[in-house]
């Protein structure tokens, strides 16, 4: 009998994966095949992603709640990291802790760049968009919802950065 | 040797409390006493409230996350819940769970309004102040954030209400 | 139209409520009404609890991770915390922060004691019953289960007390 | 400038890891490289492990409350999850979702296994070890407590399985 969980290379490869464009970026273009999906995770995302040539992985964005990272399978990559770039190779790993600083990655290379995507799963997140001046509110149970972030009023004040 | 969490009633009554108004609503005013920082509580939101003949406890809001309620000891209160209104009296205890109505306590009363109001006290939290068309995101580590519902876009779709 | 989350005092005093007996002491009896499940609350617990004079409120404990509180309404009771013991009376407010010292009530008046018990509903909690030397592990979905603390083996090692 | 969460993969091959056995299985023997503490992470754990040809990665277990996944990078692994057996390769992926079935691999190969092993990090967990019959809680601030499942008792009684 078969392993409900099992996902074997020739099944990832299989794997129709979904095309995702960026909401607010349309050169963040990638193959999404989220392995935790199809093997009965969801406190975890975990994604083999795939993403052409000269393509963006994501919006430039930092999460405030969620811890996210990135091994790098085949391919390379520019990471930008706050103010930082520097480019990636396959056997590569980077993480973004929670509250860190914003990052993507670019294939600057000639061939596919292939990931594996990591991140929590949490109730609330809270993400920005800092190239876009947008903030995102993820909670369980409501929309995702971006705001400018010039919209937003601190009624107890804002903190200095 | 003394019980540092026990208030006995004249600890409570010798608390000076402090005069809140509500940053959205000039005729909320309360004293607060805040039985559970006194005691040494985190998880729980405590507090002895009194309110003035024709003032409000609070502006008028609902909260997503939080289960909030309040046990009425002296005085009377004209509760507004969605779109009903009843006069609670001493004895009285009303719920606000999470997800539920809005609602507001209106002292209607020719003397003080004594109650307590208990809530959780989450990592996570999001209000709307329908009246107002304000939404507030509370978030550990974060300033309060109020927004204007309309300054809000869904980049995933809505769902209908 | 009524309110359901409302309790008036007279819905409160015909609240059948469940009479317990704690399984860890014949003692411990109370007549429990939980305000809070009868008002939709799943976030918090509220109960309005009787102890008869002789009788106990609970088995002494200490919760690890749950904040817990009393207010007393009426009649007067021995606050056993710690090594410390004293009377309360009504008006007197008691919290019990988590992993603090452990707890309990003793009616010594002559008639009913009534108090509002209200503490935190969280997914895991543990607690402990000194007297008995016993360990109980509650958390969501699981079966709460007991356990005598010598049975237990720490193959990290135990923190010095 | 550098980026401090950054590994490169010959920053991985330098680290020295940690040699650990299982404090249940001395077979359970693995070279453990922690990426996600080496780099900022606390949410989760990402971990790069290396088990040599006829050891375990770790004792036969089944957590309750964290979701637990395994990417082979190099060799091979005999999987065992609960009654069933298979092999995996380089390029396959196997989720252990919580809850489920208890799960462990044995590097049934000639040379060395290398899997990325990517855990969620709560705040609670709780594990059983079947060949064992023993059972784990781990809960944050207190020690790692192991009991034998006999030992324990259900005083509001034990759901059929």
């Amino acid at each position: 009998m078969a392993i409900p969980t099992l996902l074997r290379s020739q099944d990832i490869a299989a794997l129709p994966g979904e095309h995702k464009t960026h909401f607010l970026n349309n050169n963040a273009q990638r193959l999404n095949k989220s392995l935790g999906d199809a093997s009965g995770l969801t406190g975890l995302g975990v994604h083999l992603i795939e993403v052409q040539p000269g393509f963006d992985t994501t919006e430039y964005h930092a999460h405030y709640y969620e811890d996210e990272c990135v091994y790098v399978l085949e391919g390379q990559a520019l990471a930008r990291v706050g103010n930082e770039e520097t480019t990636l190779q396959a056997g590569d790993f980077i993480a973004y802790p929670a509250g860190g600083e914003p990052h993507s990655l670019h294939n600057n290379g000639n061939g596919v760049l292939r990931c594996l995507v990591i991140g929590q799963r949490l109730d609330h997140d809270v993400a920005d968009y800092p190239d876009k001046h947008q903030r995102i509110f993820r909670q369980r149970g409501m929309p995702w919802s971006l705001v400018d972030i010039d919209a937003l009023t601190y009624p107890r004040g804002k903190p200095d950065k």
